[in-house]
């Protein structure tokens, strides 16, 4: 058993905190959050105590601490855990300032940080399968990859503000599938993007609706298509097409039920929440924490891939505003 | 080119008309009916000409004869065709009088003749595939089976009392296809059937809704299911369970088209007119006696297919009418 | 909280206990079973003890006791329990002797017993959601009913022969899913079954292969298909006619992937592993049995609903064995 | 009846006079082929004469000519047949040249030439219904649109050499139905090509693959997916994405055949030739343009949509050389 800290008690803490709960090999024992009661309740929830970053990084028992905190956080709290040699698991962005990132990699590689960038996707079992399957060969050689990530709704304007924008907010995700996937260092971007869900957004400096090609050394393709409203759901889909065939994951639907009417057959609702689409990979994450804590692996996303995904959602946006393809 | 002459000139035979004036093979040259006017039609769109049955049965050129007219007339058409050295391409079902089709069975060997029931679901490419893949082996041995042959909307009562009652007017297109897939005879049968759709149809004393079970030597199952109004459409589908796999054909949808909305995906409606959903199945029966013509085949379902299916559809209504299982 | 006795830690026990340790308002801490290495494992696990039916009855502190031993215990182990005040969570079937079975009702009866009899397939979220929509009117009125429950691989022999016949051992689950569907009370059944598996269940005496048609007083049919291999995985489906329309649960799938290739596309493997197909059925049965311990709800299925499957299963069991229909 | 010229006796040309030939409203009289035997043999086939263009267009029984002669000879072909007079049924493209297709475009004009061009995507039913129901609000506004154009195997890389590149060949049908779903005028254009598919390609000068992002002035953006060869078959797929949901035509599959494995179930292959999955459009159009000669509605892809197209073609192919965005 390790003893984990939390840091955040929001809704994403939260949930990273039932899953660690459930987990067999963690033990949540510290929470931390600038909102005592948050930290407070989730705390008594679990048989865990309120605590200060500072207490929870000088207690020699915690092993590894979760980074779950206000984004602009993630890159301080991470390092500081790193100094205090304890394992991190962190939300992702790694932060939505490149250059800050990428000045804090040699200080992260000096200390040997065990960091783990919790790219939930990756650990979706849909995706899971898809990406072993296609690095098995199951299509051939991959040339083309098309993802498509759909938000079912828009957050808030004061959100989108202190976003950092749809590229490092939302799109960041499909950077780092696509970086996964393609098996290749991206060397170009071209990004075209506008305001058609919400005029709000657009006035806030933001887009809501991108489509994005990234280009590798060899040529192969990937398109990812954004939007922060789909209208039908969260859509959540990848096709990636092989030399000797295409394999995709679809979306995931709430029940199995189909409708049959007159005007032909109606499945069922796609699961539109994210946290119920994405419930089985944020528990994935948490066995994968419990698997680097244990030294059966190394993190399977860490901070060089945060930087990584940071640097291409950053060249997206350039793109997006200068009409330019951008060379990386 | 073999010259036809068509007897009938309602619904059915302008599929039929229209079917062999496409075919290349064969040429529409007569057409037959009490009403003239219908007779007239045909002829005048097909450039051939109206006819009597005495005519047409006459007339050398002719190769073949297509019986389209109503059921009653079937059995004795077929014969006087088959007594003039005519192919017959004979309309589904040979008779409501099993007794009626029996006795004639020894004239219609004696004649050795050429008589092609036309069980238009043989000819559908989707059930034809299925029957294709399973006689070769590709789920393995075959164990059981499932029917679903429910009709969009009932017919009028005033059909249903003339029709021969459910079983020998609509299952009997099930038990054709039951006795083919099956590959045995079948040896029990046990059907239960009700009135759920039209009380009229009840009034009229037939049935309207009816599940029924086949048993071969072997011990393998079918289960046929009816109905005359499904309440979503035209619902044509067959499950074939074999020792290493299923297979299955689904219903035919009008186009490929799905909406997804935030209640799920919705598929096109099912192709509802049993006139668009078997126009492939139409055509290719015209095809086959073609080929029958040429002598390149003898028919797919001959005089003893359509007795037997009789045989079944009369078995059925007696185990719906005595709650027993009749064994053949 | 309530305590809880798990009296049977094999296979299904070793599931409910899981369950039981999982869910927040129950907590399981006594542990039965004739094999105490078994008992142990599992006590150990979740912190609970090793007892003796008698200790566990006695001890005030127990609210519930969980009956997942062999079967022929099912039907003492509840009594005594329900002698003892406790609220029983059974698994199913209530017992292979329908006489039995029904003597016990009066003193069940007598005592009030709070007696949830575990037919998983109700608590599934696939069925679940269809029983809903189907009780609410999406399709209008029921007028049939399609269940197909396939095993993937058959049980030993071993088994077969204790099991008390496909009927009862495994049709019964289809047969409880009847009744809660059908809304009516089953008056006839019919049902035919082959050996066409295994020769070594036809010598054990029994069949492996089935298929079945229930009827209601007001003519409302169902059809069962039961195989205990179905050569392509565990098939579990229902589909359920209307008056509007047809409402269908189909099978679970493993992921969402496809593979697309030269000869069309594949979908991902179905859940093959009951365990695995109704995991999360399980957990909504400690649910509903935390709800019943609260005095929220009494159970979906009961007593009576466990004599009724077992009386349907006797009953198509003699309809096979006779080949006669069977009054109710 | 309208009598019709063919101008090109090739696989297209083939194609086109069978449609001719089963439409009740046209007549072939005409057959124009530089290779005279491919001229007679379907001049007698379908009882028409082997004719020079001269003497085709100096006929004034000639209502319409279809010309699916070499792409180099359309727009010569074109403008004579309008010159004399006659309705015009042009295969795509245009032509290769889009100062050459310009230049023409006063004189057409001047003319009042009744030029259909025969895109056949608009014509397949499947686009057809999309197209329909996404200008009828199915799905609110239009967004973006995915339209995925994969062939299922290279053509010889000696007609590669002559095709005028991927972009004119072979996408600019996708552009066509970009310009006919998106309802607005591209404005901006950016493609990256690759060579991924065969080496030869490459060295003949053309791509192989292609990303292509479309760009409105509204800001409605399009991608476009291009593949010389996909590895699984012809993939014609459109997903069109609107304020209140997504409007989407999946593949034709062969028949609707499904066969379920222990590795799940598996559909029937896709429609892999373009004259099986375009034969309904191919017919669409023939009716199309006997409602042109009857006057009943105006050619509804005409001379601007094919400049268009190519326009858009050749700005893609300049973004694919460049990297660079075009401004349109």
């Amino acid at each position: 058993m390790h003893d984990i800290a939390l840091i955040g008690a929001g809704r994403i803490g939260k949930i990273h905190a039932a899953n660690l709960a459930a987990n067999p090999r963690l033990r949540l024992t510290r929470v931390v959050d600038p909102f005592p009661d948050a930290a407070a309740a989730i705390a008594a929830h679990y048989d865990a105590r309120v605590s200060t970053i500072e207490e929870a990084l000088a207690d020699p028992a915690i092993a590894g601490v979760v980074v779950a905190s206000s984004t602009d956080t993630h890159l301080p709290y991470s390092l500081a855990a790193a100094e205090a040699g304890k394992a991190i698991f962190c939300e992702k962005p790694l932060d939505q300032d490149l250059a800050a990132a990428r000045e804090s990699a040699a200080r992260f590689a000096a200390l040997k940080a065990r960091l783990f960038l919790a790219f939930n996707r990756r650990f979706d079992p849909n995706f899971a399968a898809l990406q072993a399957r296609l690095a098995g060969g199951a299509v051939g050689t991959l040339e083309t990859l098309h993802i498509i990530s759909h938000d079912p709704a828009p957050p808030p304007v004061d959100y989108v503000k202190i976003s950092g924008g749809i590229f490092k907010d939302m799109v960041i995700h499909d950077f780092d599938m696509a970086r996964w996937l393609l098996g290749e260092d991206v060397t170009e971007i071209f990004a075209s993007a506008s305001v058609l869900v919400d005029p709000a957004i657009g006035e806030a400096g933001d887009a809501d609706t991108a489509k994005t090609i990234l280009r590798t050394a060899s040529g192969r393709l990937c398109v990812i298509s954004s939007s922060r409203r789909s209208g039908y759901g969260y859509d959540q889909r990848i096709e990636a097409f092989g030399s000797k065939g295409m394999i995709r994951a679809q979306n995931q639907l709430e029940t199995t039920v189909e409708t049959w009417g007159e005007n032909g057959a109606a499945a069922d609702r796609f699961q539109n929440f994210f946290l119920d689409r994405y419930a089985v990979a944020y528990a994935r994450e948490a066995e994968h924490f419990a698997d680097i804590l244990d030294g059966k692996t190394t993190p399977l996303v860490d901070f060089r891939d945060g930087v990584a995904a940071l640097a291409l959602a950053e060249a997206a946006a350039r793109s997006a505003r200068t009409g330019e393809r951008v060379l990386l």
